[in-house]
């Protein structure tokens, strides 16, 4: 049985092959990893340097030097949270995050921080508004997610950015789910701080990504992870410029060469025609689901979504069937809380969550027939029990 | 012109081809990365488990659950740091360290915890009875490098660790330098947290790390770091178990492949077999650059070290003598502070720092004459143009 895997919220899979193509060279080769601090124009300041363009114009970044790396969206949130806030510090966030937002957020509670988390409806929806009404003196920042991990919906960030920097916010976006999905430009969507991961839809190894800062904004965060980098090693305190400031230790150089070649395998393909492809997929799999006895949760339209959707069926624990989807079908889902409890509270579907079905480019159509098929079956199969 | 790569203490060039393999084979296969999250039994879960076990039995941990995986040995010192240093505790630590230690120290001062420095000798040697002058009613930790990255000066790790656990100290080993080098058992050494890196001696990816806890130890550290772990995903708070409650967000699972079968390999090699080896090249080494116009900082004696040796040469700039070894002669050494400015305050070379050339197991002895052969050459054209 050949596996179908529909958890691409989680992870890519696969890599493209141009990514697989460079990391086996570089690998076979083994420019002399980590020699970028040894002597200047090496391999491995190569790789880094190059990456940083290519993330620069893909995201609008002003400065390469201000495309940062970390092993993934969760430390850069911690360092971005913790060098970014102080005590006293207000902070707004929606009920629709993910916990690398809100527990890093709720343990600098600790240091009298303070978080208002700006309600979501049922369909995990933001009215813009409200920020307005949450806002206090020591209101410093905004942070919040592009899309929610668990039903897909687009948050309106725009609007909430555009209202956030009429009132000097800083403004955080946390595109783990969006970055190689939806088009996403600093200045056009008024981003002060871009979160990203690599592994997801920007289609690199795991143990990649990292934080985009608009200019003026490095200055405003301190150095939280501290460490060697191989320059002005003189002084026991960190280098207060790009990116050293922000990037202490060995860096993940193979990953960092898989991040850069897919993105500007991404661009080859074309966002917009990504884009289009997965809105597809979802409108698709709404239609198939909506002949089906589960509720889906979320908005249910394909043009306010990424392609991730959460379903609950009667009778059925999450996990349950997330796992005769496995067994039976091939069909690899994820259930459960997602790490987003806030969301899933939200929405309704707390604490027993949901099993989530979400999508990439190389997703079929074909594929998601045999899942709605596979879906039908077990359903059917289930009905017939409890009759029984 | 082939290179002549001597600059393992930055990182190990190259890694065991059953590392490659391994690495490429999971590229191709590409089993689902970051599936643990969604089923049991899938392939990332038996990666990283697979991993900790063989760590656990190399580095003699008890519970493989007490190996926990980062992006580098700074982000675990960083971790450990910060997770069980509070207002007021007092530290040791040594004049040869490594930024990755000092620079979270110094940075620890803004909180109010202290930091001793123990001065090492000329050849960065420790008097172990240092150690028991130096403390306070507040001291709560010991933190040192096993070995000097500049000197290769092996610390007396089993005396000071000993007089530490003595005094109630808990006991913190950076073993960058160290592991895949010299043996090290976490009960035989008396270390409550040993600290690694997987891209050095350890032959794998770079983007691994991580620290190993002594029973009891993972209670008294506070989670620094926050994020989903897939496990748990209800709470805001981290998860207190292990390996949860230090490893938010997703992890480097190709390069944690990577470092189990490096360690693998290293086992099957045998690390006495390595170590024979290396010391032999250290000593070879030593007798060659003891004929030529070079000062040799450190211990100088090869059963005192590891195999790293920094030399300054009179009338020659560092960089520039660095320069030439690697323009002229393919020799890839790494020059200056080596991320150590307090160790080259130690030994006399700051802040011009050294030429540092440091050996691996692949590294051969007729690289040594090539490259004793090419310093020559260096110095003597030096020579002749001051006499001139």
């Amino acid at each position: 049985m050949e596996s179908v895997y529909l958890n691409w919220a989680a992870t890519s899979y696969r890599k493209p092959a141009v990514t697989l193509q460079a990391v086996n060279d570089y690998l076979q080769a083994n420019h002399y990893q980590n020699s970028n601090r040894t002597l200047p124009g090496m391999a491995e300041n190569g790789i880094a340097f190059k990456t940083r363009q290519i993330l620069a114009d893909f995201f609008g970044v002003n400065d390469p030097a201000q495309v940062l790396f970390t092993q993934n969206a969760t430390m850069s949130l911690n360092m971005v949270l913790n060098g970014l806030l102080h005590r006293g510090d207000h902070v707004l966030t929606t009920s629709m995050e993910h916990n690398a937002v809100t527990r890093p957020l709720n343990l600098l509670a600790q240091q009298g921080i303070e978080t208002t988390y700006l309600a979501c409806t049922k369909t995990g929806q933001l009215q813009p508004e409200q920020l307005t009404a949450a806002l206090r003196t020591t209101t410093k920042a905004l942070v919040m997610t592009h899309t929610s991990n668990v039903t897909g919906t687009i948050m309106p960030i725009r609007e909430c950015f555009a209202l956030a920097k009429q009132h000097g916010l800083i403004t955080i976006l946390d595109a783990s789910q969006t970055a190689g999905v939806l088009p996403i430009n600093m200045a056009d969507l008024n981003i002060d701080i871009l979160i990203f991961t690599g592994h997801k839809s920007l289609l690199g190894l795991p143990g990649t990504g990292g934080f985009c800062l608009a200019d003026g904004l490095a200055e405003q965060i301190e150095p939280w992870i501290v460490g060697g980098t191989g320059n002005a090693s003189a002084s026991l305190t960190q280098p207060d410029f790009l990116p050293d400031k922000f990037e202490p230790g060995t860096p993940n150089t193979l990953g960092i060469l898989s991040l850069g070649t897919s993105v500007k395998a991404i661009e080859h393909l074309g966002l917009a025609k990504i884009a289009r492809h997965e809105q597809a997929l979802t409108a698709y799999f709404l239609a198939g689901l909506a002949r089906l006895p589960v509720t889906v949760l979320g908005p249910q339209r394909a043009d306010q979504m990424v392609p991730v959707i959460s379903i609950v069926a009667p009778g059925f624990d999450v996990g349950e069937l997330g796992g005769q989807l496995y067994q039976q079908f091939g069909i690899i889902t994820r259930c459960g809380l997602h790490c987003a409890p806030l969301a899933h509270q939200t929405i309704g579907t707390f604490p027993t969550g949901s099993v989530r079905f979400s999508f990439g480019y190389q997703t079929t159509m074909a594929k998601l027939d045999y899942t709605l098929t596979a879906l039908a079956q077990l359903l059917k199969g289930r009905a017939e029990w409890k009759d029984f």
